[in-house]
């Protein structure tokens, strides 16, 4: 390749790709197409990596890594099984170590694991298929936080929004998991365009969805005095206690307050839903419990709590089960059957029937997974409002 | 540490990040801080990789890779000597394969490598330092673009402006370079927060900022037939000029259509300008030299059009300067004086002194890198719509 690189003249935009040649990614050398999505559902995955010695696909398509294999040039390709139509986060193994798709700009933000993804479109359109309809847009917004830091929100405006400026919308706000970032919901579950589609065909209601970030004990603590361990999870201890009371102060004094003043809402409890996965949706329970006036519509997607903390923290609940039904509009819970929180969500699905609070409740197929997260936006956003 | 944690019962949370388990990163395990900025302006960079041989640090901020050290956790780490604050791109070299630094969120969007960013403050604000001043916001769109696909956009909106929904704003029409994306002038420019800084301090009119994606063509390949190859740093052939036609062609019957309905927008050439580094600053003087009733600022960042080029395809720029010089209210070049393309970009304002066309020009320290964009966009905003 050198050599015959070397013959030519290097045409100007040759050399563009340079931008950034100190990252050792190889600036020039074969285009490399990854993920490549075939008529047939199936796959092909490409890597350049000449000198490693084994690289594997990793994936949540996958019950195991599978092998690559090795061309001439040193690019390392697998074509997998037709697979089930969704979005899917996926990885390579080099050598042993986790990479991303350098091909490929879809990403999953997260604070701990760097993640591609796949798109594997469906015969019908997905709820997340981008289709000829009016879109929202999707506004990144800085706020004021906790002890006078700065926090980030991603908000879904509807179709319409900037051209209707006499409408008020009812809001979502929306937690993603541990980890997770306020881009999540956005670039992994695509909620904007599931919204997008939903509400094209009059299934759900025109409405503004807010995603906060979700540890803002950590955010606040690097503003203020810099980086510092606080692992979002381990649950144990004063510093993890603050974690879950920060989120919820943080939500109620702070970011409602600002969409409230940015965004044309309908700010009352009719109009405001909470939900949240994994750790968000611990995070939903939590800060709906406590604050049933501000919040008329709870989505918990993967999530619980325990008998325990509900007696022990949220009696009331379950103790005046008819203040709680009247309260709330809607109470949701849904979970995947392989979701290893499957036994705990089923114990807090028990518990409430127990104490005859009413709940609407989905088990999906599929595990702890973005793959289902989305499956639960889309029964969900229909039921709001209404 | 796996003995230590089977000894003890698993709280909800501490299984929470386990969500990805596929991903391979490890779910659990020590939590690694990094990068850590450190008050002296050291930096420590920090990577989990227990099984790894060699790991060493890439970064724009080094001349050459520096070798990190593995602790008895399995901890990767490097102090750094003091860096001059600014933002810069950075990845790890895992016995010889390049990743990106699996603690850090800030990433660099980019269609051939992936790179996280650090960002070093400095004693006095950056250009681009988060402050307390109002902030625009950044919106993601999707819009009609060739052939029947939809193309994405990341516009700039400026404080206040959801606050004065009778007030009209100029456009700056800015491009990023060879397998950027949409994202990375907001991502790595940080162009909305030098923005919201200069409009602050009054230095800068609040304007729009339209951010378009640059390689339409391929996006439009693989939306009509699925991916397929199209090396974006290979200019020749029918590929590469349709490349370029579809760019220009793009924005101008699409791109700017799109903004002019949905944003509040100053719809005239003396409120529109263009800019752009890279290929960006490539397609910028195409797209402006075929359009000058549409632009009457230019604004070109590390690139240029060679005298042979111009010669071809632009003759009247140089053979009519005084039309040009009346035309044009702003004509800026900038680039490094250690970017590679410094000889080819001084040629260029030689052939326009020569030809007595008006321009303003930059050469700073520095080379092809996103640090200098910082600043290029910094000086130019301000002299913008004037």
């Amino acid at each position: 390749m050198r050599k015959r690189l070397k013959n030519r003249i290097w045409p100007l935009w040759a050399f563009l790709c340079c931008a950034a040649p100190v990252l050792a990614q190889p600036p020039r050398g074969p285009l490399v197409v990854s993920p490549q999505v075939n008529a047939d559902k199936t796959v092909t995955f490409r890597y350049l990596a000449p000198q490693a010695k084994e690289v594997r696909l990793s994936g949540q398509f996958l019950k195991a890594p599978v092998e690559m294999s090795k061309d001439a040039q040193g690019i390392w390709s697998v074509v997998t099984e037709p697979i089930k139509p969704d979005i899917y986060p996926y990885s390579f193994q080099v050598d042993g170590i986790t990479v991303m798709d350098p091909a490929n700009v879809a990403f999953f933000p997260n604070e701990r694991f760097k993640a591609s993804l796949v798109d594997v479109p469906g015969d019908s359109p997905l709820v997340h298929a981008m289709k000829n309809v009016p879109h929202g847009s999707i506004n990144y917004e800085y706020y004021p936080s906790l002890e006078g830091t700065t926090g980030s929100l991603v908000v879904y405006t509807p179709p319409g929004y900037d051209q209707n400026p006499a409408t008020k919308y009812p809001v979502f706000y929306l937690i993603s998991g541990t980890t997770d970032t306020e881009e999540t919901f956005f670039k992994v579950g695509k909620t904007n365009l599931i919204l997008d589609n939903l509400i094209a065909e009059g299934k759900a209601k025109p409405m503004i969805i807010v995603m906060p970030y979700g540890n803002i004990a950590a955010r606040v603590a690097e503003q203020k005095s810099g980086p510092k361990p606080a692992d979002p999870t381990v649950r144990d201890g004063d510093d993890a206690v603050k974690r879950a009371n920060d989120f919820a102060t943080d939500l109620v004094s702070r970011v409602i307050p600002y969409v409230e003043k940015n965004y044309r809402t309908l700010a009352n409890r009719e109009n405001r839903a909470i939900g949240g996965f994994s750790r968000g949706g611990g995070q939903t329970l939590r800060t709906a419990f406590s604050n049933l006036d501000k919040f008329a519509w709870v989505c918990s997607y993967s999530s619980y709590l325990s008998p325990a903390e509900m007696d022990r923290n949220f009696p009331q609940i379950g103790g005046d089960a008819a203040r709680t039904n009247t309260r709330l509009k809607l109470f949701w819970v849904s979970v995947g059957s392989d979701d290893f929180l499957y036994k705990g969500t089923v114990e807090f699905m028990d518990y409430l029937k127990a104490k005859k609070v009413n709940f609407k409740s989905l088990i999906t197929d599929g595990g702890h997974t973005w793959m289902n997260v989305k499956k639960y936006v889309a029964e969900t956003t229909p039921l709001l409002f209404r």
